[in-house]
Formats: structure tokens, C-alpha cells, sequence
């Protein structure tokens, strides 16, 4: 037994130490599969200053450290990997809500906690919590902060570090920075913040952050939109962008192909508006200001007014509006549902991409017909915030194919859209990280200059290379 | 003549450098005349390769590199000091707009652009660009960056880090770091733009920027409120963040003594309003929304109705509502002479800091009455972007008081205020950076770990000391 092993117990008690092989297992896989590695025990903190003992200990025994929230992550940045000794730190049980802030509009809370839990927390409060994701009944906080998690609500509200107004963290040191004052101005030197939000755990282990309030939408309205044309798409977001300002609060994008898919595994979700174009809309808009000068909903009016004027010119062939909260509802499933159905598919190549809105039309029309070139019928599953310039580019193989198709084409068919993506100046990760999953293509991806920044930072705050190593950027050892 | 010119002038031209004792004064002192040094020469490159140019003949000849924009910093952030060989970098040439990007609502433009000129440029293509403060005829954009600029519209729109999407910067390698993308979703690798921004050119030089656009707002409603409880203000601020959104562009506040001082100067500001109670509030609201179903003015019907019921309730003593936009603009013209009149008086104090909003009212309560204790008389000059949580709490000399009176209490006045600030968890610079005003504060007020995280950052990127050195941080030479 290693030694870190007693000293973690000395530190935890054995409550909070997992070390027999089964019971250290489920965490040293990430939940998609694709990741594993070994570790030689879970420590399960419940205080910031537990976690700064346990960095403290792992220092002295040369043991390094892979913190994890919800193993809910997409690209293995949370999974050990390689044959170093090291330890999976589990943040699950540092899950307290430390404050509300109403007259500050704040919350702060610890790493552990789940999103759901501090959505439903504010919303008693009466206020609204707006980072919202597929994985929000079981990923954290801690998680949502170390990859600057994305979301449905991207759009009105940012991603996740434009929500945080401070963070506390343990550093490879052992020391705690701290800086939860909840304040909206602060030019007091670099910003500490923002580098440790999105380092994925490579740069300080995030054990509280304290986010902004908003006051709660309401009257929430949906409608489904049959479209061809992505330039046409691009329009039509602009112009509900002028004329709703920030009540436009998702403008997501389905292909054909991704709910063809999807109505195949689930028939239930079938409806005729789906095979109508090439792309189906999901547009959401909420008003967020009491208008007690009309009973109308306005936002409602704005929404059906615009695409009554797309459908007149041909922009658009169909559209469909929810006329309950029910609905909005179930237009939502059938978006949530794509990503269930791919899962059913013999494999599949997931990419989580960005450009410019004004490069998305040009990259799918040059990418999709590339591909179909190279990898005649190969079904791609394009959906994603579109509104946010964000892709899910995912490809599986074509129906009738073997079942080893992804598996023969993987590396072929990644390393053509990784090539598309330079050549339209996108982004290999718009929301997802990095982690191990895309490790390989930093570098070139960002270039030199911007990665040799990083390796310098990592090696200025973490000098042992004691926290994730392996994760983002290569390890020099 | 040090080596450093005529190296220069082989890269830049005669005309792109400066170096007679008089040529080059007026850049090596701040605008307040607070800070003054000494340098060898002023380069004014023309594009970002010069820049990059010059960085590598100062590393070669270890001349040290201070950045300079406008020279509008209240920090003394531009200004040279110390007697190393160095020289003023001006990027004021360095100023084309690159890109308009209304597909992508973005702009994309060099670090000397004069940011009047980006707002009237971006206003000419049919959209906004939301960045606007006092200095904006003379300050650059590359300064605003630097500096992480705040001023008049943050409370909707955010300071400059929230509306920049990606920069360019040469390092102190002489590399050219670019990430000009415009993505507004990028996940990959470690936040590098907003550590530049606002490291007020010590980590890189900032050569461009590519920033958001945003529709234009129409119908400007404003109102002028005399409130007396800060925490009554507190709470009307919240009222309408509920009822207006993102409308409310502006929620301003200036104590009595700060108006009783600007008439004083500037009598023609003299309104019933500003004696009715000891703070008048400046609030604007915007329509950001097309709202064909009604012609009223949506967000002027708000603001009235709230303040009609705060009035009924007696938690306001008065209001004004602008009748017209030209009346908009002279209740802004108010405020805008606060700093004008507090300049007229003999020596000043200015603290611009920042607190929780749930702070603010305490803060003020017990710093007012401590300072009335200790220095009787003094004209506490209170005022700012209270929506924000951002105070410039100014102090002026008792108005009986001989000429040297601040000169004499400066440091005891200035070390009161500071532990009034920690006492109260605020921010010792909201938005005007640290430079060399506040340096001596910084390390006790971010604390010892936030501090070293710093170090080491710098060192990392700079280890040779060579960009604003002793700026910010203290140099470790």
C-alpha cells in the first residue's frame, strides 16, 4: 500500500479515502469510455483547507494529482492517465452553498455542488441562475469552471467564466488563492481568474467561485423553423437579434440528416416540419421585463411577426410555434434527443467547433462535400448553437456500412475536418476543452507562440508539474 | 546618442522616431502631471511587425520598453520612471481598422485607433460599438485594452475584457501573438487574451483587437432622483433591472457635496434638484427592441411608473425626467463636470473602487463619518457608476482650508481610505488599473498568494524585465 494512502486517511478520516481497486474503478474512467487510467485511491474532501493539505501531502510524496467533479466531462481531462503514481481528488463532497447575495445578486458556492442543485437553489431565492447544460443533473460546478463550460443559455448570458465574478483555488503550492468578493469592477492586477477558469485543472484545483443573478424570465416562446439556406439562417438571427435585443435566448440548428437520425431511434419525435428543408431552427425567446402596459406577450408577437415576413419572402418553408410552456418543452427533447440517438449508432466522431458566423455557411458547404467525396454516404449529424457560431460536427458511418467503418476511418476522417476547420479560422473546441482528446492537435491549432505561452505559465505556477499533468498540453518530463 | 536611435530610424524611418530632448517630454510625463521619467527616444511603429521589430533591438541592446497609447491613464501606467535605458513605445500610428464584420458583428482594428473614431466608424456601418468614457476623443483603443477600461455603458454591455474577443500582441520574445478569430466560443488551452488585457502592457504590447458589435439602442429616456438612503438606492436599482432588463443603460450616483462643488464652479448647473437630498441619481434607460405594436416609449412608460411608486412610498424625494435627448445629454453634462470642478480645487484625492453592491451602503456610512471625525470639513466628492458597485470617492480640502492642506494629509487620508476598503472587501482600483499610483497597495490588498501568482506569471513571459517594467508589480532587480 502507498504511502499516500495512510496519509490521506491521517487527513480525511477513512470516510474520505477510496482505495480498494472496485471502489476506485468507477472514477478512473470517463463516462463516454474512451478514457482510463490508473490511480491509487480517491481522496473525497469537504473543506478548502482539506484540499490544500491533501495538494501538500501529494507534494512532499511525489504523488501527482488528477481533480475531478461530475466525471461528466467530454474530452478525458478529468481521467488519469499514464503510469506515475497519483491520485484521483474528488471534489463531490465539498458541496456547500456558502452564500446568497440578493442585494448583491451573487451566490457562491463550492466546487461539488451539482448545477441542478444551485439552479433550483436560486430559483427558490426568486432569482435565476442561468448556466444550463445536458449533464446538469450529475456534473459540478468545480467542472463547469475548470473547462468554461458552454450550455444552452450561452447566447443571453456568456459561458460560464462571463458569470463568475470570482474563484477560490488551491495551487500546486498548497496555498489557497482566494478572491470571492463578488465584485463587478476589479482592475487590480492580472487576471487570475479567467487563467485559472478553463485550465482544465492543470493550473489550480477551483474549490468556490461566486456567480452573478439575474432576475427570472418568463413567458417563454418557441418555434421550429424549416430552412435551406445558412447564409438565410444567419439573417434571420440578426434580425431577431435587432429587433428582441437579449430576449433572443437560443438559436440552435439541426440538419436533416441529425433528426432523420434521431426520429429513426425515437419515432415518437417525428412531425412533418422535419423533413420539409435541409435545417430545422430552434429558436427560443423569453421576455425578461415586466410590461404591464400590455397583457400581450410581447416576445411571442415579435417572434411570429418576423418569421410571418421570412415566410412571405421564401427565406424560410415552414415554421411551427409552441403555444405552450408544454411544447417549448418537447421542441427541447427532440434537440436533447440527437445526442441519445448518435449514442446508438456503431460509433461515431464528435466535433465541438466554432467559426466567425459569417464562415459557417462556407465551411458546412465545402466540408459536407468533401466528405461525401472522400466517405460516400457517411451520415453527418451537424447540429448546435448557431447563434453562439458553435457546431456539433459529428459524423457516423454510412447506414449500410460495417461496423468497424468509424473505427477504419477515424483518424482520416478527424484529421480532414481539422484541416477545414484551420482553413475557415474555427476553433477545434468551442465548449468542450481540450483534456486528452484534442491534446495532439493544440499546438498546431493555436500555434507555436500561443502554446509556448502556456507551457511557460503551467511551468511558472505548477513547477512540479503535480496537477493534471498531461491534460491540455503535453508534459515536458 | 545611445545605439538604440539609430537602430530605430534604420527600422522605422527618421519621421518614426523621436528623440530631441522637447519632442520627446510631452510623452514622458501622465496628463494629470502626477508622473514624470525620462526615456531615450519615442518609436512609432506603423504596423505590428515593426512593433515586433523594435521589441527584439531593445532586447538585443537591453533597453527597456514602456507602451504608450492616448496618455489618458489616471494610473501612471505610460509614463516611464527609473533611470534604465529605455524608451516610450507610442502605437498611435499603429491605427487602421482592419475589419468590419457585420456578419459576425465584429470589428476588428489596430491598437491606435482613437476609440471616438471606432464608435463613429462602427455608428456609419449601422451598428454600435458600446465602449464610452470621458477620455474617449484622445484614448486608444490599444490603452482601453491595456487597461481593462470601464466608463459609462458597463453595466449592460460589460468593461472592455467582456466585449473583445481576441487580440494580437508582439511578447517580449519579439513573437507576435494573434488570435483574431472573432469566436465567441473557444475552448482551447489556457485564457490568454484576458490575461493581456489588462496587464497594462507588462506581460505584451497589445496591437489589435477584435471586439463585438451590438444593435444600436433608440429612444434614450433618462431621469434625474434625489434619494437620500443609499440602501433605498440599492433597491430601486434592482426594481428596475427586473421591470427593464438590459434596458437600464446607466445607473449613476453623485453625492450632494460633489454637485454643491460643480455649481460652485459651474453655476449654470445649478437645478432645484440637487439640494433636495444628499445624492442625486442619473439613470438612462435605452430601447435595444423594435416594439412595432405600440408607439409609446416602452422603456420611458417603465421608468416612470417606478419612480412614480417610489415616490408614493416616499423612498425618493424628487425626480426629473428628460424631456427630449438634447435634455438627456445636459443631465450627462452634470456629471461629466464633477471631475472638471474637483480639478479646479487646490490638491485632490481620488480613489476609484469598487465593492458588493450589498456593501456599498455601509462602506459610505462609516467612511464618511471617520474621515468627518478625523479631517473635519473635508468635501467628500462621492460619486459614480453605482450600478456597477464602482465609487469615485474623491476628497477635497475642508472649503476654508489653506492651499497645502492635502499635500499634508495625503498619505494618512489615502492609508484611512484603503483599510476602510479591505474592512468593507472592496476593490482598491474598479477600473483604472494599478500602474504606478496604487503599486505600493497592491500586494497587502490581492494578498501574498494572488501576488507571487503574479510574479510568476511575469517572469515567465518576460523573464528579461523588459516590457513597462516596475509597473503594476514591483521589478525584482
Amino acid at each position: 500500500m502507498h504511502a499516500i494512502i495512510q496519509r490521506l486517511q491521517d487527513c480525511l478520516g477513512l470516510a474520505g479515502v477510496l482505495f480498494e481497486k472496485e471502489d476506485v474503478a468507477p472514477y478512473c474512467k470517463d463516462w463516454r469510455g474512451i478514457f482510463s487510467g490508473d490511480a491509487l485511491a480517491v481522496a473525497m474532501p469537504k473543506t478548502t483547507q482539506q484540499v490544500a493539505e491533501i495538494v501538500q501531502l501529494c507534494q512532499e510524496l511525489h504523488v501527482k494529482i488528477v481533480p475531478q467533479g461530475g466525471n461528466t466531462g467530454l474530452c478525458g481531462g478529468a481521467t488519469p492517465e499514464g503510469d506515475a503514481p497519483q491520485i484521483i481528488l474528488s471534489l463531490k463532497r465539498l458541496n456547500q452553498i456558502r452564500e446568497i447575495d440578493l442585494a448583491n445578486q451573487t451566490i457562491t458556492v463550492e466546487a461539488g455542488c451539482i448545477l441542478q442543485s444551485i439552479q433550483e437553489k436560486v430559483a427558490a431565492s426568486g432569482a435565476f441562475f442561468p448556466l444550463s447544460l445536458a449533464a446538469q443533473g450529475s456534473c459540478t460546478v468545480g467542472g463547469n469552471l475548470a473547462t468554461n463550460a458552454g450550455g444552452i443559455n450561452v447566447l443571453r448570458y456568456g459561458n460560464t467564466r462571463d458569470i463568475c465574478l470570482g474563484i477560490e483555488a488551491v495551487l500546486a503550492s498548497g496555498e489557497v488563492y482566494s478572491h470571492l468578493k463578488g465584485l463587478r469592477k476589479d482592475n487590480t492586477g492580472y487576471d487570475l481568474k479567467n487563467l485559472l477558469i478553463g485550465s482544465e485543472g492543470t493550473l489550480g484545483i477551483i474549490t468556490a467561485g461566486v456567480f452573478k443573478l439575474f432576475p427570472s424570465p418568463f413567458d417563454h416562446s418557441a418555434a421550429l423553423v424549416a430552412i435551406d439556406d445558412v447564409s438565410e439562417m444567419v439573417a434571420l438571427l440578426h434580425e431577431l437579434q435587432r429587433r428582441a435585443g437579449n430576449e433572443l435566448c437560443a438559436f440552435e440548428m439541426m440538419s436533416r440528416e441529425s433528426l432523420e437520425l434521431t426520429i429513426r431511434h425515437f419515432p415518437e419525435f417525428n412531425r412533418p416540419i422535419f423533413t420539409a428543408a435541409k435545417y430545422t431552427l430552434l429558436i427560443e425567446l423569453a421576455n425578461f421585463e415586466v410590461d404591464n402596459s400590455s397583457a400581450s406577450n410581447r416576445v411571442q408577437a415579435v417572434l411570429e411577426e418576423t418569421l410571418e415576413g421570412y415566410l412571405v419572402k421564401g427565406a424560410i418553408l415552414d415554421a411551427a410555434l409552441a403555444t405552450s410552456e408544454a411544447q417549448v418543452n418537447e421542441f427541447w427533447a427532440i434537440r436533447d434527443h440527437i445526442t441519445l440517438a448518435q449514442a446508438k449508432e456503431p460509433g461515431n466522431i464528435k466535433f465541438d467547433i466554432s467559426f466567425a458566423i459569417s464562415k459557417i455557411a462556407s465551411f458546412i458547404k465545402s466540408t459536407d462535400a468533401i466528405l461525401q467525396q472522400k466517405f460516400n454516404g457517411v451520415q453527418i449529424i451537424n447540429f448546435g448553437h448557431l447563434g453562439d457560431g458553435n457546431l456539433h460536427y459529428n459524423l457516423c458511418a454510412p447506414k449500410d456500412a460495417k461496423s468497424d467503418y468509424i473505427l477504419n476511418h477515424e483518424k482520416n476522417m478527424t484529421e480532414l475536418v481539422i484541416a477545414q476547420i484551420q482553413l475557415f479560422d474555427g476553433s477545434i473546441s468551442a465548449e468542450h476543452g481540450i483534456g486528452q482528446l484534442k491534446r495532439e492537435y493544440l499546438m498546431h491549432h493555436r500555434g507555436r507562440v500561443a502554446y509556448q505561452m502556456m507551457v511557460a505559465i503551467k511551468k511558472a505556477l505548477d513547477p512540479d508539474n503535480l496537477l493534471n499533468p498531461n491534460k491540455v498540453l503535453f508534459s515536458e518530463e
